[in-house]
């Protein structure tokens, strides 16, 4: 009998999976939206329906899967499957989501967060293939991060490590819902891109973005921020160097820490490319120890948005092979 | 035969060093002046005579000795055991300590960054003792670090992580020797509590230490600082809290980022104990992740400077039963 992986990316927008033999080679594949406007148990059962929608399209019968990996946004306990709260998502706490799908479809099934999954599908799969000490920014609306140190993905004391964008860059900043103010993603991400575009506006400067968003700026995008970019409008065109500097800063200390070999820069807000990191690699070359930034280069993600799905199915196998080798 | 592990701690001022079994139970101590003044080649002969009058003294002969590990500040090849660069060590440049002493005494000798030999020992013997997520601070003239994460000591790729004096706190700083500024370092240090003084002074504050020095500030000592603080010298107060919550905000950054059970304050500043980690621990509170706060204790270190010695047997026993087992 043939063994299958599923590997789950729950976004905010889209639920992506895909199903993968045991060399992780890929069978099927299927997005739905998450409809999470719904609440929490509508999101169960759309992961449920993706599911079974996948296995009937592959052909594939649930006896066959050995498990399920899902990479899941905001904080959650690992080791029982729950995820605790996640920013995005409407009515979502205390989510059971391990033992609801397990018990459903009788398979175990293993949650991670999902800037963590990604940097599995990208260390298996992507840019960072074979590499011990690798990091990876996944800049979206907000920012995570995950990074593998000496071989091992790192977890911390209760699995809460990497919250790369609560780390404090200015002592009075803008305000975060963790309590405290000046963090990283307050101002590396979507949006904080737009935040600084804003005040920009709010200084009296103008910008290309306002005509194109008839002053509503809660409708600009990272894009529209790329696209004015390439226009030559001087308010993007900062913008973009503002926020790629700061992220430099927060490069420079991630590789004194760390020591990385690799920092991978994925998530929707990537695509900026060098708009956004050609001020971060200038910052990182004033700002770093040269033993340390020698040693490291910055990439974009090579799986785009795949490197869930792919990266979840690894976890999974990973995650079994653990449990079935006690 | 017995076996023994040799522990030394390579200081600006003192070479300690002590003997250990097999079991790490101490046999022996000695410590002598490090007189770095005359150079590297001297510095070397200096730590031969300490080996060989200690083994003298405990009249143990170094056919028993299975290795030896020194803890050496600044930056190094720990593979090839060559201290690279100390910035206060004069005429100290590729210094081939583990070749040198090896060849000497005929036993392997392993090297590594003295903030790590000092977690070995809070690890191995002090208040981190069993733990999995551990971080260590120790502040002296200098900031040194070091990390315990999910039961591995951190490396990075070129042994180079840990380098958390040069965590950027400021844009714009105090400038830092590793050619950045504002480095935390610069502020949370001997050195830099001693600037924070000096610029309070030249905004025109007063301070009991002014006369207690006769307005040579080189002269200022952490200790001082510390009886000021006692003797309610409002100057000396300021300085101690602005630099515990500076160190508040790296350490819940830090928290954010790895996830510790315990953070352990070393080095000769953590005597001033609450007088610094009061405001720290506010601020903490203020400015991390609950999550992350809520699993980590802020201790002081428990082994005082033993723990450099002690760590660095340890350190040489994993080395060599790591090499053995091969």
């Amino acid at each position: 009998m043939k063994k299958y992986y599923v590997g789950m990316d729950l976004g905010g927008t889209n639920i992506k999976l895909a199903i993968f033999d045991e060399g992780l080679a890929k069978a099927g594949e299927r997005r739905l939206d998450t409809e999470k406007e719904y609440g929490s148990q509508h999101v169960l059962e759309r992961m449920y329906e993706g599911i079974t929608g996948l296995l009937e399209e592959t052909g594939i019968s649930v006896s066959e899967v050995e498990a399920m990996g899902i990479g899941v946004p905001g904080l959650m306990d690992i080791k029982a499957g729950v995820s605790r709260f996640s920013p995005n998502f409407p009515d979502w706490e205390d989510v059971p989501v391990s033992s609801w799908l397990g018990e459903r479809l009788g398979i175990p099934v293993y949650i991670d967060n999902d800037a963590r999954v990604n940097l599995y599908g990208e260390w298996y799969f992507g840019a960072g293939k074979g590499m011990k000490n690798l990091m990876m920014l996944t800049l979206g609306t907000g920012l995570g991060a995950a990074y593998i140190v000496d071989g091992h993905m790192l977890y911390g004391a209760g699995g809460s490590a990497n919250e790369f964008g609560h780390m404090n860059m200015f002592r009075e900043g803008r305000p975060c819902n963790c309590g405290s103010s000046g963090c990283l993603g307050r101002y590396v991400s979507a949006v904080g891109m737009v935040n600084t575009l804003r005040e920009k506006i709010g200084e009296g400067r103008t910008s290309i973005i306002t005509d194109w968003v008839g002053g509503d700026y809660s409708k600009v995008t990272a894009d529209m921020l790329s696209e004015a970019y390439d226009m030559g409008d001087r308010t993007a065109i900062e913008t973009l160097e503002e926020t790629g500097e700061l992220l430099g800063f927060a490069l420079g200390t991630a590789m004194n820490l760390l020591n990385p070999e690799m920092i991978i820069i994925g998530g929707g807000m990537s695509q900026a490319g060098e708009r956004l990191l050609c001020s971060t690699r200038k910052t990182v070359e004033a700002h770093s120890l040269k033993l340390a930034r020698d040693a490291c280069r910055i990439v974009t993600a090579r799986l785009g948005d795949a490197a869930g799905m792919e990266g979840a199915a690894a976890y999974a196998r990973l995650r079994h092979e653990d449990v079935t080798a006690r």
